[in-house]
C-alpha cells in the first residue's frame, strides 16, 4: 500500500461465530466505537466451527467481489495457544486474523503479501477483561479498526518475516489416464458439490462439454453429464458442471446433490472416463 | 419514476441464499464496490429454497415498511433457463429479480409497474467467470447498484411488456354458506400460521369477534375463539387471531401451533361456523 | 443525558425474532424510514424465544461494547398482555423495550436510569395495521429512531417512577465452606457453559488457579482443572476457565462441554474443593 495513511471506508468480516450470541455483534460495535465511519460487510459468520480450510477457501472466493477493504477473518482453533495474530498488508489491502492460515490463500490472490506484523501493541489491543481472550473483540477486531483509521501497519506490533507465515494446504487433484482423483471443497446451500477439478482437467483427460463421466464416491458408481448449465439436463439429473468460481462442481438438477449421493466437504470424489462400449457394462 | 436520474441512498435486499455461505456477502460487496454510498437493508435471506411464493409473500409484507429504495429479491428456481432478469418500474421504486412472479405482488402493491426492462446490457451485467452464472452476483446485484446510482432504466436492457411479466397466483379463500375453506400462507418463527382468510371473510359467515370457530385441519377439528389479542384467553388454547397484516391467523397462545396442530405452509384450513347446540357432539 | 436533543448516530437491535421471517428486515426498514442517519448494529437476534433472562444476560454482555447509541431490545413473552412499553434514559445512552426486566441489567451496568416514560404517544406509536400489534416494528422500532433523532424523552409519553419498572432477577451462587451452588447463565456456540460463579468465589474457598475441583451435574461428579487458557491442558480434558465476561465457565478443551456433560442454560452446577488423599476414592 503506497501512502500507509490511507484510510478505508469498509471492513469486511468473515468468522465461525456464528450467528446465535452475540459475539459479531460485540465485534461490530468495538469497530463502530473505534472507526465510525467505517461500514462492516459481513461475508459470512457460519463457518463449520473450527474449520479454517473451509473459511480460507470463502475467503478467497469472496475477496475478489469486495471493494477496498480491512479484510478481517476469525476461525481460530488454537485460541489461547502462541499462534500469533497478524495482520498482512497487500497491494490494495490488509488482512487481519490468526496466523493458522485462513488468510494465506485470499492473501497469494491479491498479489501476496508485502509487510506483516504481530499484532501486539498495547495501543492496539483492548485491556484484558476475563481470564480467556475473546480474541475477535480485543484483538483483531481493534487492529482492523485502527488500519480502516489509516493507522500505519507498523504501529500494531512488530515486523514477522512473511516466508514465517503459516500457510493452507488445498488439496490439488490427482490426473491420472483414464481419471481424475479429486476431493469435494464446497457443499453450498442448495447440496451442489464443489470439487478441486477444473475443466482444463476434463481437458486433459479428452473429455468435452456435453459427454458423460463416471463419478465415484466411496464404493459407488454414478454416470452424470458434463453441461454447461442446468437447464441442459432433465430434473433429477446427476451432471458435472462449471460452478460460480471456475471449478466443476458435482450437482443435481432441481435437486440436493450432497444429500442424494452422500457427498459432505473433504470427501474423495473421482471423475472417470467412459469410453464407447462401457456404457453396456 | 419521474426523472429517471434520481439516485437511492437503500437497496433492500431479499433471498433464499441463507447466510451458511458467502452469497449474501458477495452480493453485498458488488453492490458497495459499485454503489459505495448505498446502505443495504437485509429483509430476510432464510426463505424457503426455490419458494418463490413464499417469498413473494414475505416481499409484499415488508415492502410497505421501507424507505425509497431499489428493492432487490432473488429466489430463482430457473437459474440457468430461460426465465428473464428483469427490472420494473414503480411510482416511488424500482425492483430488481426474476421474472418469475416473485416481484409481482410488490410491484402490485406498490400501484403497479410503469415500465420494465430485461436487464442485458454487458454493461452492467459482470463478464462470466465461471460456467454457471451466479446471478444474484453477476447480473441482480450490479443492476441494483446502477439503478441506486441513477443510471436509467433503458440502460440495463431491452424494454419488455409489462403485460408479459410472470404473474404470481396466491390462492384465494372459498367462501361458502357456513364455512371457508382457506390455506397457510406463513408460519413464523413462533409457530403462528397466517392464512388467506380476512376477517371480512368471518364477517360474511356472520361470525364475530368473541365467537368460537372450528377449524378443520385434514381430518382433525379444533375449536377456536376469535379473539383480539393473545391476552384474552388462557394458555395453550386454540385461537383465531387478525395478525400483523391483517389477515387471520391460527395461534395458540404462548404456544406453537405449527407444531401443536401439525399447521405447514401451503396446507388447507377451514374454518367452521360453530352454531349454537352443536356444541354438545 | 444532559442536553436533551442529542442525536444518535447508532441504534443497537436485540430480539428473539430470528432471521427466519422478515421481522428484523422491517424494523430496519421503519428505523431507515425515520431516522435515515442511523446505522443499526444487530447485536443478536437469536435469543431463544420469550427467554428474557438470556436476552438481558446477553445484552449486558455487549453493552459495554457498543458506541454511543439508542438500545433497542425486544424479548417480549407477554405481548399483547398490559406490560409496559418503555424507554430509559441513562447518563449516556437510551435504552428502548417491553417492562419485563430485559433491560433491566444493562441499564445498571450504565449507571442506572435517570429517567423512564411509557411510549404511548400517538405521535410516536405507528398506526395500528392488524389486529394484533407488531410492537417492534409498530412501537419500539419508532421510539428508538426518535430518540435517535434527538427527540426529547417526554414527548414519547407520559414519565413512569423508576422504581416501578420490572426488575430482571439473576440467581446468585451459594456459597458454601467446601463447595459453591452454581448455575449456568448462557451456553455458547461453542459449547462453553458461563456459570453465575465467578474467580473471587473460587478464592473464597481456598482454590488456586492450577488445582483441581470437582464438577457436580445432576448426580455426575467430573474431575476439572480450574485454568487460565485453554493451551494449558490437553485436548478433551474438562476445564474450569474465568471467560471473557470474567466469569467461570465449565469448558471443554477443543470440545463442546455443554453436549459432552448435559449441560445447559439454568442447570445447576456445584463446584467442589478436592481435598488431598481424595483422589484416591
Amino acid at each position: 500500500m503506497s501512502g500507509a495513511k490511507e484510510k478505508f471506508d469498509f471492513i469486511t468480516f468473515l468468522t465461525d461465530y456464528g450467528l446465535a450470541d452475540e459475539f459479531v455483534g460485540v465485534c461490530h460495535g468495538v469497530i463502530s466505537t473505534l472507526a465510525p465511519h467505517v461500514r462492516i460487510i459481513d461475508i459470512c459468520h457460519e463457518v463449520r466451527p473450527y474449520d479454517t480450510r473451509s473459511g480460507a477457501l470463502m475467503l478467497v472466493r469472496a475477496i475478489q467481489y469486495m471493494p477496498p477493504a480491512v479484510h478481517l477473518a476469525v476461525v481460530d482453533p488454537g485460541v489461547g495457544t502462541e499462534r500469533k495474530a497478524i495482520a498482512v498488508e497487500t497491494d490494495s489491502a490488509y488482512f487481519v486474523g490468526p496466523d493458522n492460515g485462513l488468510l494465506s490463500p485470499a492473501v497469494q490472490m491479491m498479489g501476496g503479501g508485502l509487510r506483516a506484523v504481530e499484532i501486539a501493541s498495547p495501543d492496539i489491543v483492548l485491556p484484558r477483561r476475563g481470564g480467556l481472550t475473546f480474541a475477535g473483540r480485543d484483538i483483531f477486531a481493534p487492529a482492523a479498526a485502527a488500519l480502516a483509521n489509516g493507522t500505519p501497519l507498523e504501529a500494531l506490533g512488530p515486523e514477522i518475516p512473511l516466508d514465517s507465515l503459516v500457510p493452507m494446504m488445498v488439496p490439488l487433484p490427482q490426473q491420472g489416464r483414464e481419471r481424475i482423483d479429486g476431493e469435494v471443497l464446497w457443499v453450498d446451500r442448495f447440496g451442489n458439490c464443489e470439487t478441486n477439478v477444473s475443466p482444463e482437467d476434463m481437458d486433459a483427460l479428452g473429455i468435452e462439454l456435453g459427454e458423460r463421466v463416471k463419478i465415484t464416491i466411496g464404493g459407488a458408481t454414478y454416470e452424470a453429464r458434463w453441461v454447461r448449465a442446468f437447464g441442459d439436463v432433465s430434473p433429477g439429473e446427476v451432471i458435472v458442471i462449471e460452478d460460480h468460481y471456475g471449478l466443476l462442481a458435482v450437482s443435481v438438477n432441481q435437486g440436493n446433490a450432497s444429500e442424494q449421493l452422500g457427498l459432505k466437504e473433504g470427501m474423495a470424489v473421482s471423475l472417470l472416463v467412459e469410453r464407447e462400449g462401457e456404457s453396456g457394462e
